[in-house]
């Protein structure tokens, strides 16, 4: 990698958020292309270097400046006590746009029914820094191991509870573990390396980044409509339709009647066109957008 | 399913048309999502409950009152006799957009020429009650016996003629099959429970939808045009093109210009672009709509 | 194939173009469809008729007739000697925006340094005419051997040097070839019958086609940009930011403020739209086109 | 198809049985292929003519004559109340070695405990008569529905109770149903038209036919072992060990030793092979076979 | 690759013939592993070196010594007019077990009805020499021009007849074409270079490889058979069973009985086993075999 | 899990060597079924229950009596410090029959050249403990980072050197790096419990385990021959061709020759059976074996 002050260096998550990722940073207008079995994507963009690691080490070379910038879990960052700049949340996991929780979990036929219980007993986890300090916070001595994956099997042969991460809490069920407790709420950061930040060009490149990323999240699930409206029945229409609040309106050639465009959540979409084609509009058509800046 | 007044029950077709209606309702804004072997799609929209069920078999639960509306044939209507609101025609079969045909048809080389050859024939359907009810009208006298799957290869050895559904008429042809005739045509409904339909709020969500689905069909191989034009011969252009008759013309800064908008069939496209670019349109850009309501 | 005035007999690349000459076509608006093993596509069309034809073959048939119009490469008209009107070039290859080079490469350890040491050389290649008036405008003699393919797997057992072609190299690299220099670039080309050339129906059949290609490869890298912005400061707005030349401009019922639209590079989004919001641009969001004509 | 006396027209089962059947028929020396879409299979034996059928139908067309023979479940052949020759049971179901059944099941809350809570109930099944024989010899009264597919997903909304087949429950277990009864065991049969079986060639053809199959079914999870053994203990080593009752035995150049061949079961081996090393065998290893005939 | 003396420099067909060579030779009992994209297999026997090469290609490098020995078909042995000594036949075709064949094709309503109606007319081919020798053998002047690929969809509009490869004529009738002639049967061949078939280890390598090959081959559609039979009838059994011709048969330690084992055609087998049943044999099983050499 | 004595509970190894674990235990006659995302296995065997289990955490859980046995490698048994008793070594790895090592690597242009470079120095490694305990053997001080994965692509940038495991060193090769030293050689062993070893039920299905593991691994590689040959030269024919040594030889009918059937290595059979044929034997057949127990 250059030491060039002009190419920022930064560390994309390696593994299941991968895809995602990669999709995030398209919409976003940067496109990497990874070859098969290598770490490092090529990108359209001179001012980028990237590297693939699993989002477990990225807070870690971050913070010894390894990369400039990076991707990866509050958890990780958490875990592994780095020294980091949190840039800005990006929420965009596949499954559901709900951050993700690491959960204490024990079967559904253990007696145990809060941490208080877990006095003595064998935890299996991922995140070991994170259990043995909630275990310290609650005044609990349990042993914990790390867990090298499949971890919602062990119970009860192989561990008494574990530390799982969970977003809709079905592989748990699948594996007949109850949750006890939340113990930390997770989502994806964007995280900067602190000498990195204080670097005006890679502070700027940081910071544009981290607006088209957040434009591109801002854009799904948002869709534009567009129709034509009498001019007479204008501000009525508009007040009765909270949705319209700030629409752009221009006038047309016939003056009577003005074009409406107005981007919205699509989920309120099938409220809206049925409510506006009673209320006079015409031509309504809907279209998808790819970002969108506030 | 809940009983309550604000939810709507619904019946999607199983099967091969399954995966078609599905982007046909998610292009409408309902975006439903299956598990793999599961006939319950959840679905973004509280208001909404879904089963999949055989598109056979849709009618007579829509009439008994287990869904409130489904979608299905026209034919498995007529087939089962089944007392329903036919609410929606929705032409959106992914091979083409013509309907689909049953057809009575026979081997190339066999005598029969006309329905009136059937006489003591046996004929393999999987339309019993509609193939009947054709040989009656016809006076026929011909044993029909429902089959099973397959239907085209069973002439001549197991069936004399068959009843059977086609949209290009290239499997009948790879059987080396003639058709005879055309017993009835057939497209996808949107059907309603008697009871339900009288239920206003069950009514104007069942509207709502037939609203939305009809719009995603018609912007199905619609695309929207935008370009500059001068104000000068701005009506002999939109004059000269029949395409632009309702465009929306907005004004721009620059008062010798002006911005025009119209959303087409993308069929014509081929053939307007280079009109519109002749008759002096500048900036010509054409992008993709999701739904339209006139 | 019908020899109708009225009909456009077109020839379209067989192979690894294939694919992405298919999708360019949808983008300008027509849509083969291709039945598996079939070397005619269908096409909602009615004055073009078309055939897969290998690239190699495609000027030859073209300059006999056989064909009105045809895409291939600038390389095998030249290789094949065919005289035919070279409509436009289409630059479209996946891999790259890059025309694609034949080069003359030889092992890494080769002492073969130029075009000068091939004398008494075998060389292995699929253009061997190019190849022969190459050697023969350099003053080289060397034996020239048709190639059926894996070239770049010969030297040095099978061939001394080979002449093949490259988009990025690699797999010269990968082969651990060296090129030694570049005879010819070469990109993808719609070519004419000389006589359909001079049918006025074709020629403006043919223009047509030619302009919604490139509309489609314009646009290809292109997205529109929209927002509002405060009409006091626009002027200034517009000349900061250069990407902005030619907006389109409208009024809004809100006089002191202005809806901006553009067509812009997708790759200076990512410089344009922080620039935007620091200058107070609002509601900024950007939508794909499909086809762009200055 | 022909009609000659020296051709055999034999009915495969279409869909879920199809993969199965055949490799059991290759097993057996029958080597059918099938060109996709096809439901001719071609084969490698002159005096066969195989057509592919749904196991619903393939009763009432043996019974016909449309073929001499087929193969399909008791279930089917008691379903359609068809007069056929029962010429072998064949028991090769992927998933497991044991018969199908056909069940009765409700969900797991339901009030239902045996057929007789049946009365008054609406039952789905894809075996009307089966069921309604059932419902008869247990005097209840209930009406019986054809179910088109999916049946289990019925109860509760669509079905009081279903009549459904299974081999390991799991699906039923997976939707929630509880088993109530067995109403029927099921397995393939090899069944004839009774006219073919009169005619002499036909039943030597068609019993040929079952030895081989036979033989192939007998062969799965059989091995054969071969191992060298002193002469002197032999007799104390077949004795102890009750797997070599019948071997082969044959004497070897040295005559102090004999080999000793014998066909187990392949689940028997792991116990075996311990217990012959121990016991003095020397040599022992195991080969796979293809067909056994007793 | 080495110039030793020890090694031998093997030419394999890339493409169609691929897999099915590499599972002869594995089949033979030499395992090649090819990397995917890479030429060049590997080998577990130090004395062989292979390289993966079109079959158009192969006998014009074993004629110049790049490789000590090669596969390729003896239609393009002909074609290219190389000189090099014919090792063996090697007949494993994967769709069948008969030789291909060369044949001149039409459209089926052309009126060409054998070679002299070729007279002054145009023939695509991939096989341009043994094309022009054919014609020329029987006085017929045409123009012949090489196709690159898809030669069957060529007449008749980019051409008038055609050469053609086909071994079952399926692709010839899909394309609607009419067999007029075949002129040249061919099948694969294990070639030698002139020179390495006179140094005796080499000979003697390519000749112990070309048994093992034929091994392979002559084991494909055997099979082993093994039964225990009473020592009493066995003339009478072998006797009245012709394909039991020369069986090895063994002692067993009953006196009364001995083991007859036998290879046989796996087609022979459906009438053999029911025949030895009856005839008393007990306790047959049937088993595979990987090399058979007489 | 059942704590019975009849129950062996068996760990293997989850992951890249699950396949080939699994393919080892069904040839050696234990046959697991894995669902698709579940870790218990169900087995044929009811004196068996397994769990699937990453490798690196297998001794662990042997050790502490989780489990009574377990497939793991050495290298984890030394990097976990764990007490269980090693019963066999398997070496039956997919690519290659030779044991993987553990090396330490550096990139191609590194000053690194021993380890007693690595002074002060950076690594990146899966096993720590291992790599530390070298160091100390070695009197280096430097710092040992725990590698969550894709070690090899860390150094330069993000590590000085790396000890990493590598069958054949081409994935360390395609990272440019160099392997400096190997410092451990690993294979899979099969481990027990210490009690577990003590209780005789199961230490005597452990052996029987490992007795059958054995055996199969024996016979890949391995085919049988089975030939006729004549008396008279039969001593001669076995001297003169090492291969026979043990062969069984078996009296015939025919009292002039003899059945001779031995058990070689695949390798051999490419020199042996030219030997063998020009030696006079006859009717020389090859087979597959599944177990071999000397």
């Amino acid at each position: 990698m250059s030491n060039s002050n002009n190419v920022l260096k930064l560390g994309l998550p390696k593994g299941s958020l991968q895809d995602s990722t990669l999709e995030l940073f398209a919409n976003a207008g940067f496109h990497f292309s990874v070859q098969s079995r290598s770490y490092f994507p090529s990108i359209d963009d001179d001012e980028l270097e990237a590297i693939l690691i699993r989002a477990q080490e990225m807070a870690r070379y971050v913070s010894q400046g390894a990369f400039d910038a990076g991707l990866t879990g509050k958890d990780w960052i958490i875990e592994t006590d780095a020294d980091v700049v949190e840039v800005a949340d990006l929420v965009y996991s596949k499954a559901s746009m709900r951050p993700v929780r690491w959960v204490l979990a024990v079967p559904e036929s253990s007696p145990i029914q809060s941490v208080r219980d877990l006095e003595g007993k064998h935890i299996a986890t991922e995140v070991v820094n994170i259990t043995k300090k909630y275990l310290a916070r609650n005044g609990v001595n349990a042993s914990v191991e790390f867990s090298w994956g499949a971890t919602e099997v062990k119970p009860p042969e192989l561990a008494d509870a574990i530390v799982e991460v969970t977003e809709t809490g079905s592989s748990l069920r699948a594996n007949k573990l109850r949750i006890v407790e939340t113990i930390l709420e997770s989502n994806t950061k964007l995280i900067a390396n602190k000498a990195s930040w204080e670097n005006p060009w890679k502070r700027e490149k940081i910071e544009n980044m981290a607006m088209l990323l957040q434009g591109a999240i801002n854009a799904q699930g948002k869709v534009g409509l567009k129709m034509n409206a009498p001019k007479a029945g204008l501000n009525k229409l508009i007040e009765s339709i909270p949705a319209l609040r700030q629409p752009t309106i221009s006038d047309l050639a016939d003056n009577a009647w003005v074009a409406i465009e107005v981007i919205v959540d699509e989920k309120v979409v099938r409220h809206l066109i049925p409510d506006l084609k009673r209320a006079g509009a015409e031509g309504i058509f809907e279209y998808d957008i790819n970002k969108l800046i506030d």
